[in-house]
């Protein structure tokens, strides 16, 4: 039986390797671009929780983003293999809302997050947060949790 | 009454200007934005017949690019005006092909085409060329040769 | 001779038709796009203002995005017509803060902001403002007066 | 010592992982995004090689795209895993065509090929294929031969 979960932040982290097409003429990655390497490291975190994306919008919800920010640390460059973090926590609320942070060894690149809504694909309308994202969310952090017991 | 349309190009230039997020570390355009400067044009060119392709969706009708060719002839840089001229046949047949002229003043920078399937959107099975466009086509073009003519 | 300038909050209007290659299999456009509307917004008002953002680099100047902030309002379909408002603040600042609302007719889309370094573009070091950006703002400000003076 | 080398193909396997960001609202990967995965494969492949395409611009070149074709044989969905095949010959030519097939499984999803040009990146101007770059394909394609015939 899964006890109380307390509520701890869980994370993930994805590689990603800057293609030619994401820079700009300041020979860096463009600053839109972030917003998709925030997307890829949500939708491998999801993954690693158990949870695919994917699986979510075929039971019939969206995760529509309602509110983004990025704050550019310093610059990546072409062929940079990059460090996505996402951060999600444990707790269960109306909305979602991921954290990142995308380093290059140990220089942080950038940091952010992405705010999100539940929402039901045939009409967009607010949906409560779906119970294969609370299993998935509680049975995975129950692990984490007796491992750091253990 | 609409006589026999002969076999005409028609053409309709659109205008773009080239954002940052264009260009590439090598200062210029990235080759894959060259596809998406052919759908500006491609969607203008269908507007200006009079047949806004948001229009042949709403009937049910998709038409997805089966092949695309572009052949790059010289760089185009950050905030350039550009020049997208479309050219399609009134000659109705069971894929649609379109060409594509890209100019900044009167350097060619770009030429090339892409053929399109018309599908039904439901199940994405192969379709005749909608009425609308036909239509469309056959009117547009009529007036093109009364204007010649006249 | 200019007199003092008051800290006034210039403002910019540009027109975006939404392509398709920027919508998502939701069906609306991606989150990311939002930062390139703004990246046109942003162009677009500084050429209104008197110094379009190539001349800037032209005198070597860049000005990279340190944050942005998104705040998705109502989503934005294909082939809409958006009307993206940049403002300026007169006051001049060692970062640069430009606001952007974005609209689809009455109903509002997004709005945001994005927060700018001036650098040199030799060495990515910092600079102070630009001469040219001070007094093109000084100037565009002090037309404005006039006229709200008038 | 190396003998001759005869002229084969070299072929090199890259998996993408495709991203919302990469679809459209037809539920499938927009069109132009076939020629960043083209890009991603061609980009492994030189890598592979034993030639980064960072080395080859450290060293003063560039390679520009000149000619870019795609045919598109099954449309390609969000999070699906792409296998794109690059196909470079090591005989050495003014220009470098590069062959692409992307495939998900046994399922073919789009052929391809892009040519490219030798320039200098000081001054743009045609250069012949770099010694590093011969070097590479002639050392590779004689360690296959050796594989072959051993």
């Amino acid at each position: 039986m899964i006890g109380k979960v307390e509520d701890i932040i869980l994370r993930h982290t994805t590689q990603i390797r800057v293609r030619y097409a994401e820079t700009d003429k300041m020979g860096v990655v463009y600053n839109g671009e972030y917003l998709t390497f925030f997307e890829v490291g949500r939708t491998e975190a999801l993954r690693g929780f158990g949870l695919p994306y994917p699986e979510l919008e075929k039971e019939g919800y969206l995760l529509p983003v309602i509110e983004a920010f990025v704050k550019y640390k310093a610059p990546a460059f072409y062929d940079d293999i990059l460090h996505v973090t996402a951060f999600i926590s444990t707790k269960i609320e109306a909305t979602l809302t991921i954290k990142y942070l995308i380093e290059r060894e140990k220089t942080t690149i950038a940091e952010g997050y992405t705010i999100h809504s539940f929402v039901h694909s045939v009409n967009m309308k607010p949906a409560r947060p779906p119970k294969s994202y609370r299993n998935a969310i509680e049975l995975y952090s129950s692990q984490i949790n007796h491992v750091m017991k253990g």
